[in-house]
């Protein structure tokens, strides 16, 4: 039987092994260093005693007749979805009803199977990706074929890369050629950067004007502080009829392993079939969540809930507080040395341009040599990303405060 | 931006929302009667304790510093990989390695997620269903372009249906023409059908000389009671290179509402590329699951693992002997009113051939206005299914013995 091609286009995932490669090699050369990882874009942190309390709770329902859940709502329960709506998007202002609310069990998948509501391949849409960028928006649209084959620069043709540089403030300009779908991370992964309302605003404008669809990603919205940056798409008039957009507990409430998240397709979002009919993108999209999902975990979604409880969101805030001191310290022992960095404020990671003349991965080696610490190289997530390297707040305190003294010490 | 145009061939999911509709205008008319449900395939009875006890302390684990787990593999747990293999397959001569068990929520999602790395559309797959089927497998062919529109009968165009009728006992026919992928599902959704190990060898041996896929689907193989029934394909030698086994914890461990199943693509697997290279599978999947999934909760996976666990092999194999004994009770009071019935034995359907000259839906109507019981008409399956209605033994015994009693009063 044939296979689907297009996965053939794909390149190696070069990045993690190659790290993974190098860490294992420096440990075995200096097996008494300590080696802190600052690379990786996971929470280290126990869950908040209101979230463990809650899935105990919903462990021990599970164990009773009267208690017990089987099959829930593929699209979530309902009591979660309005709980979504009641705390993060009334209070904003921001207009989303709960069946809008399409709770799953995380964004990588709903920002991977999305795909699957549009038209793809030759004839399909066309989309434009920021550079750098979380690698699962472009990987996913080369296995559905929305791509020809990778240059030798790791690009692949067909995909439009906006790149976001210290120029732009590391947010995307608006495509030059006219372009169906636009992929938005904010506050972003990788560079840490945050969008104004402002800046938001004419992304909106250019997508309504273009009938183009905003794919917008908030997976970090909770480490935003400043109340004048949007948390939600929806706050910007207009974006329900342009956006969707992929929401996380992972890294607002820790569920890495637990997972939970959700993404909303407002009613007003209509895409056109090939004999120009206009289709509402919601009930396409409901239909796929009903017939190749079947709902998040019982547990996972009771966790969630209590995410909204008064103990469970002091509890929240009080880690995403934590992790956002971190990237404070990060930021400022790196600034001390001298180094342009960005990111960090509004976001649990920190980006840094490397010393002039060397290269992403010249200066994951110096710091992994000189300060036994691990980064991970700018141009692991786009060409646009060289001269960078990412560090990640997600640590505990105590080897964020080690990873600072030593920065200091060894790059001083 | 254009659509999915394929979403728009689908027809209505029109089976469930029917019997909803009917359920509850019977309700509204008979307020005072108790309408028993043995139309879902869904579990009723609590989580066994031991698997209760392993996700607390799973729970608590992510609640402490030591415990704490982030983002596991994406495709599972060693240990939990491992396990399945030492528990399902090593013991009954199965050759399966732990890096070709894919761990993940549902196989419900792996079932669909599976065209992902088969070529699709026009000029890409041949496709054959047994008919009556478990619908997932229809829809998302034809939400992956592999089907033309539907006929009036509900059929797509492009689609090969192998009638399961009673004539040939509810197993498949091979196919008549060439076709590159077949979903074979054992013991049966709907139909409660076995199949024998010698009519398994002859599909992995058509298969084999066809150069097709084999998608087999084993969810309910806890069931199997006949030692002499093969309970995974790999059973039957040279299955490794022609199949993909879906397996889950939903149930056998009732764990619809937990989450958690696993996907074998043996290594040895090969499919081809457009240009006539060989490719295997595995690397195809575990890219696909690498990119858009990212694992299986890890309090689920805990779950699972306790499934294999002394105390929790021993309450699964008491829950599976509880909900066969349901079946049983239904089967024999139904044969004793003088009706055809099949399956029940290895499987929790019981598949049930309707009075002469009555359709699916008249007798479901009779059941539901005699007897107050709630039966899934069988055309809901697909044509072949006409002429029959499924009633499923998940219940608590009390609703089973109730509802049997009820049939024997109201069709004797």
């Amino acid at each position: 039987m044939l296979v689907n091609d297009h996965y053939l286009k794909l390149q190696a995932g070069y990045l993690f092994p190659e790290i993974a490669r190098r860490v294992s090699e420096f440990s075995q050369q200096n097996p008494d260093a300590r080696v802190i990882k600052l690379g990786i874009g996971d929470v280290t942190e126990p869950l908040p005693p209101a979230i463990v309390d809650a899935m105990r709770r919903a462990v021990e329902d599970l164990g009773t007749r009267e208690g017990f859940h089987g099959y829930g709502p593929e699209q979530g329960y309902q009591w979660l979805r309005e709980k979504i709506v009641a705390n993060e998007y009334a209070p904003r202002g921001a207009r989303v009803e709960a069946d809008e609310v399409f709770v799953s069990d995380g964004s990588k998948c709903d920002t991977a199977n999305i795909l699957d509501i549009l038209a793809t391949g030759p004839g399909g849409i066309d989309v434009a990706l920021v550079d750098p960028v979380y690698p699962v928006y472009r990987d996913t649209n080369v296995m559905a074929g929305n791509t020809g084959p990778a240059d030798e620069s790791g690009s692949y043709e067909g995909l439009e890369l906006l790149p976001a540089t210290a120029d732009n403030d590391f947010v995307a300009p608006l495509p030059k050629q006219p372009v169906d779908v636009v992929y938005l991370c904010y506050p972003n992964n990788p560079t840490g950067a945050t969008i104004t309302r402002d800046r938001l605003a004419e992304w909106v404008a250019w997508a309504r004007e273009h009938e183009a669809l905003l794919l917008f990603d908030a997976a970090y919205e909770a480490y935003v502080t400043d109340e004048s940056l949007p948390r939600s798409i929806y706050e910007i008039e207009g974006a329900r009829e342009v956006a969707i957009e992929f929401r996380s507990f992972s890294k607002k409430a820790g569920f890495t392993g637990v997972r939970c998240a959700w993404t909303v397709v407002p009613h007003d979002l209509v895409g056109k079939a090939s004999d120009g009919e206009r289709v509402a993108l919601h009930g396409l999209w409901n239909r796929r969540h009903g017939t190749k999902f079947n709902g998040a975990s019982y547990i996972s979604q009771r966790g969630a809930e209590a995410v909204y409880s008064d103990a469970g969101a002091e509890q929240v805030a009080s880690m995403n507080a934590f992790y956002l001191e971190n990237a404070r310290r990060v930021r400022e022992a790196v600034e001390g040395i001298g180094l342009r960095v960005y990111g960090g404020r509004h976001c649990p990671y920190v980006w840094v341009k490397v010393p002039e003349g060397a290269t992403s991965w010249d200066f994951f080696e110096r710091l992994l040599q000189e300060a036994h610490i691990v980064a991970t190289p700018g141009n692991g997530f786009g060409a646009a990303g060289e001269g960078y390297i990412r560090l990640s707040a997600f640590n505990s305190r105590e080897n964020v405060d080690e990873a600072t003294r030593r920065l200091e010490r060894a790059l001083s």
